[in-house]
């Protein structure tokens, strides 16, 4: 079996075939028509074996993952998902680890109406690198420049379960099977927040995705809109599994742990309501973590007004 | 020197800055405001050391021609380029490398006023993905599947040249220190047909670039078209330098290496004069070398009419 025989087994026998893809996968490129007096945005992801994923990572996760990152990117933007590419590379021709990572792919895929429209593939090392385009009405995507001292700080879901299971998984924290499972799951399957990101367009000044720890991420809205943060240490959500190993965790695995694929957001105070009556229609918890003030940085405080500073600020692959 | 602070030094400073860019690098995604009425050609390549260039490759080289192949993908479309991300894996931040690899993609991008939206850096294996996307009239792109009968072959510039500068490097041919220098130049500098294929939009009824070789190449159009290929062997354009080592590169190094990136076309007869004239226009160098006919396969026949079959048809990753 070669490259274009697997592409067509595997790649092209997809669900999704939407109205504005003239031409999708099989020829030197998709021709893609846009509707018309909607932005697009666009957004790329490359996730390495070993650094992005543990190698013992199913392959249906992995697909799922590669996908879901993207998406988690379009809904820090407020845009929707429409079209996709993957360029592939993987050591040998598995053709039952092929047909799991593209289930997962593709599983995610239709979820939310995408069509893959081309890719690439190569034998190397194992190497995922994703392209997303979404819609977003003209003017309209959520930037991380908006943020207005005032504005309150949002997260969906909660935050560290991620940074958790990493933890499990090289072994400094040791918990039951069923929480491992639990806590594997929301590291391998994070849930992109495709529906809540298009539903705070108009609503949110700024946002991103915490794919790097909240830290961080905040850290990115308030040196991109020239303001501070300043964060309540106890109204940081956690899960119960969390909490139960607080003690070995710290809040330094919420904080700065990354992988939870939440949105972080930012928005006036005035549209608190509207902002829980969104969250209760698509039943993603939302909860108010801190507001935006003057200055720089990201002031993360106790109850006792004590600041908590991070040992470790967020994952960098770069930082020498 | 983070992740970010690399971006912003090496990607940031580019020269382009489209009008139908919004937002470009810098958030979770770009937000881009496509030209109404036109059709969106996207297309993704990524290259792997070791695989799409020796480990030698100088960085400037290894970005120009991760650019070019995608360039090429869309001058095979027919579409003028615009936007591209990158992908970027490597093994060390090694300054003087990500400079040179990003003045080799960006002056490239720059020569066609593409510009770059967005991309992402981690470290791990010398990886390069890059997806880009180019417009094209609406129901204009120039597909594989458009070879009609009685339709003439083209080929744009010379072949064999990038296959004779792999044999040189793996010392399979052994040549002179400035055809050395020449071949090599054509193997990491392919030069993307973009005017080209932009004009031959509404002239030609299939095309594609020639990564794979020849043979394999126009095999993908006669297999989308449903049609045969007959092409004359003595008419392959081949450079003086390759002649002058024929006898050790046989044909099969131009009908069979890759990575030429020229445009193998089919159009009527009738538009043969047309053709000329936007090569001549365009400076750039068009044969016509074989027409298309009923059947199918790619029949190479010389001009004793034997066919000649090639032991190597093409590039496979996967072929087992």
């Amino acid at each position: 079996m070669d490259e274009f025989s697997i592409i067509r087994e595997y790649f092209t026998r997809q669900i999704v075939r939407r109205d504005d893809v003239a031409i999708g996968v099989g020829d030197d490129g998709a021709v893609l028509v846009p509707q018309p007096d909607l932005d697009l945005v666009s957004t790329t992801d490359m996730l390495l074996e070993g650094i992005h994923f543990p190698a013992t990572t199913e392959p249906y996760a992995i697909g799922y993952k590669a996908l879901a990152v993207n998406l988690s990117d379009l809904a820090a933007m407020g845009a929707k998902p429409v079209w996709v590419t993957l360029a592939l590379s993987l050591p040998a021709p598995n053709f039952a680890w092929i047909k799991a990572f593209a289930a997962g792919f593709l599983e995610l895929a239709a979820d939310y109406q995408v069509q893959l429209v081309g890719g690439d593939l190569c034998r190397g090392p194992l190497v995922v690198a994703v392209h997303a385009m979404g819609y977003v009405a003209r003017n309209q995507a959520i930037l991380r420049s908006g943020a207005e001292i005032g504005d309150a700080i949002f997260i969906s879901g909660q935050l560290g379960d991620a940074g958790m299971a990493l933890k499990v998984v090289q072994e400094h924290v040791s918990v039951s099977v069923e929480e491992r499972t639990r806590v594997i799951r929301r590291l391998e399957f994070p849930q992109p927040r495709v529906d809540f990101g298009q539903a705070i367009v108009g609503v949110a000044h700024a946002a991103i995705d915490v794919s790097d720890g909240l830290y961080a991420d905040l850290g990115h809205i308030v040196l991109s809109s020239n303001v501070a943060a300043r964060v309540e240490l106890d109204s940081i959500p956690v899960s119960d599994d969390y909490k139960k190993y607080a003690t070995e965790l710290g809040w330094e695995t919420a904080l700065c742990g990354g992988d939870d694929y939440e949105l972080c957001f930012v928005a006036p105070l005035s549209q608190e309501q509207e902002i829980k009556s969104i969250a209760h229609r698509l039943g993603t918890p939302v909860t108010k973590i801190g507001r935006i003030e003057a200055g720089q940085g990201v002031h993360v405080l106790a109850s006792d007004g004590v600041e908590f500073v991070p040992h470790y600020k967020g994952h960098d692959h770069f930082a020498i």
